[in-house]
């Protein structure tokens, strides 16, 4: 599951940085629900239109998610499209969540199960996403440099061509694109710049029993 | 609704060439059946897996409509792709046919419409197809070049990406995608060839109460 702006990011790096497990919810007032039945460790965190949810502890921003604040917790985590999302994966065997930002580790991970693999972009409410569709070109390069007789199909081609057109000018490839406009527009400079990185982790989180956990 | 190769071409010259009518169908069965409760001027029409089938008068080829064959007559058509997606159309209001061969004419008309279009790549068994985004790329090259305020979403800007990056070598830009290697493979050269021209034909088939007529 790719969501590139930005709860792929996010959950890779909460994951990274130590927290014990995410809990993928729909709108935000489920997570709210999810929490007041939750004890203990819990934050509360999310986004609705990009932006933090009143009364939330974290928004969606990848750089809020630093050791200090949410190594060993359980997060309760509510986006409009990443979560929504993965829930929706439940019934496959393996879940992965990759972007930019863990694609050589992703990537190896997919080749290691042996099996077909379905790429899905979280899209923006609903819509293709370019951001989601470039990070899945990103990750299909690792997975060719792994394995180079891999097949795909004419969205994973497409995906790879919009991939190596950008040129590891990701940030300048997405201009134009919605949901990129969108949170530029909000100012959120630092969690583009962020999100667009290539191969800055080596985790992959999964999706499994309800809950996101290191792979 | 566009169905590059080669759904949207054959209805275009079908309609070019004179024909009266066009009876879009599911299955070829379908096809048959409604071929059997029907009299007079009727040629029963199309493809299964890209072939002629078998006992029906022509296939999918563009290239088999010819004035002669086709003039004053009504057409029962049943293709895989295409005309499934054609069916699927029917509660808008407005349903145009068109592809690479009539592109500056059904800009054209989709901008005299004065309203949102919504794009329908035909694809391949229900897949994303590289061949129908090309050909919805270049109608919206044309659409931009009547207005150029028109607003895109991502995978518009995609589609129209695809098109210009191949720099009217539709035919190279289309090698490796799964639907063109699949007719090249049946050796069908003539008919890609016909099928990736540009603004051949001034034509715009439109679907309504239940068949297509000339626009």
């Amino acid at each position: 599951m790719v969501d590139a702006l930005r709860a792929s990011a996010t959950i890779i790096t909460a994951i990274s940085n130590g927290c014990d497990r995410i809990v993928p919810t729909g709108e935000a007032n489920e997570a709210a629900a999810i929490k007041k039945i939750s004890e203990g460790n819990v934050l509360l965190c999310g986004e609705m239109a990009a932006k933090k949810v009143s009364g939330f502890d974290l928004g969606n921003s990848p750089l809020e998610y630093t050791q200090d604040i949410v190594e060993e917790r359980i997060i309760i985590f509510s986006t409009t499209n990443g979560t929504v999302a993965i829930k929706t994966l439940a019934p496959a065997e393996d879940v992965l969540i990759g972007t930019f930002i863990n694609a050589e580790a992703v990537a190896k991970k997919a080749i290691s199960l042996e099996r077909d693999v379905v790429m899905v972009g979280a899209g923006t409410k609903g819509k293709f996403s370019t951001d989601d569709m470039m990070a899945i070109g990103c990750i299909i390069d690792r997975m060719l440099k792994i394995d180079d007789e891999i097949e795909l199909d004419d969205m994973g081609r497409v995906a790879l061509k919009l991939y190596h057109d950008a040129n590891h000018d990701i940030l300048g490839a997405l201009e134009g694109s919605t949901h990129f406009e969108y949170l530029r527009q909000l100012k959120l400079y630092d969690d583009l710049e962020y999100c667009t990185r290539e191969d800055m982790f080596d985790v992959v989180p999964v999706y499994q029993e309800g809950v996101i956990i290191k792979g």
